[in-house]
């Protein structure tokens, strides 16, 4: 039998709140098992470029990524945001490290076409080596992911978190029985987004389509539950879409939305 | 017989000019057998901080490191210098990973008494894991330094390269035959700092001791070499002051202060 490994995706919300964020590393650095955590870079990105005198530009909810854009993502996911997590999972006993693609060459990706929209710097995975990181797993080592990949010509390369997570998990999933978890502000998909209550608990493939279609499930919603059901189709074992905080109950008595084919 | 390896500590102004730095990492790509790089900050972190609004203050050569200038040496040196160096290296062949203290725990380190003077957030050498970078090395994968360590209770620490390279250097010189490389803009250690031609090709450590005296070698050579000499006497193989384009002969014909004891 596999063993299990849990992958967490956690987007900017957490990573802007620092209480928020030990909160969520307490309980990451007590998961048993293997495990890797996913992070995206919160508004932190967006600040600094804005203290740089550097312009913030978002098509469809994506960072256009010009030079100067680069380095500030370079520095604020692969530098402030990824080494002070690492930092902090150390105290906590867990032996975390913080990869961007580049390092060990463990995602190379491409740069996205400039047409229909020209994003810079922006990567879509190409290939992730799974063997880099079930090496590290191997020596009870916790992958810390940043946003960040590279060509493999020398170009680092912005990319989206949770196409790294369901990237990195479907690859991981020839070797692991893989659990992954995107995190968020929300308890799951609801149908009523102002009503925590309205939680879907177990969202079929096909009851998505038809929810997508009444317009019930919409914007933000629809990338994420796209790759989310990619990863499952690919081999992944869960998914769940959940808020951060339940990460203290993944053993039991989680509450989350459980996407099954 | 123990294995060679080459590590080298390139400063400032190497990492300031893109040029020079390419071919830096072109030449240490093609050095065989195993291999470290140490860098430096440079004047990136000073220009950043200048334009996010906070100070710069140095004593005696050491950037003071307050929260603000460590979240920038955070970014600049883990993020911004040290995951562009690694794309790079990915590009030209070299299988690199960028590593602060705190991933895989590999540097602890003790935050430095405030007195005489409160530097912040600097910390200095308490333990390297020996192993942790013997197991890349032996998995061919080339370990990229940044000057940040940590102290283990979840706390990121500024600390020189000089003393991370000399450290790393005695903790791998149990397993290794290290050769350690500080690279400079100066073709080694000069009797004239104006002439390039005064190169001392040998410097034994009681030649050191009176050069010092007649205030030969002065300024910033003398932590340097204090640092450079202790490495030799705790087991380091051999320790050269060379300029950093010299790197493409350490094969042969290497033009560079080598010390001795």
């Amino acid at each position: 039998m596999k063993e299990t490994l849990h992958i967490f995706k956690v987007g900017g919300k957490v990573i802007d709140d620092d209480q928020e964020l030990e909160a969520f590393l307490r309980s990451f650095a007590v998961v048993k098992s293997n495990k890797v955590l996913v992070h995206g870079g919160g508004k932190i990105a967006t600040e600094i470029a804005e203290r740089l005198g550097i312009k913030t530009q978002m098509v469809e909810g994506r960072r256009v990524t010009n030079q100067a854009m680069l380095e500030v993502v370079a520095m604020v996911y692969g530098g402030l945001v990824n080494k002070k997590m690492v930092a902090q999972l150390q105290g906590l006993g867990c032996n975390a490290i913080g990869l961007s693609g580049a390092d060990m060459n463990y995602i190379t990706a491409t740069k996205r076409p400039t047409d229909p929209v020209d994003y810079g710097y922006v990567g879509d995975v190409q290939h992730v080596d799974s063997q880099a990181l079930a090496g590290l797993l191997q020596q009870n080592i916790t992958p810390i992911l940043a946003p960040l990949t590279h060509d493999g010509k020398g170009q680092l390369l912005n990319t989206n978190a949770d196409a790294i997570a369901s990237a990195v998990a479907i690859a991981l999933s020839e070797q692991f029985a893989v659990n992954l978890y995107y995190c968020f502000e929300k308890p799951g998909v609801l149908t009523d987004i102002e009503d925590d209550a309205s939680l879907i608990e177990n969202l079929t493939y096909d009851a998505y389509q038809s929810l997508k279609q009444q317009g019930v499930i919409a914007n933000g919603m629809i990338p994420k539950l796209d790759n989310a059901f990619h990863t499952l189709q690919q081999g992944v074992s869960q998914v769940y879409i959940m808020h951060h905080q339940q990460i203290e109950h993944i053993q039991q008595h989680l509450t989350a939305t459980t996407l099954c084919l």
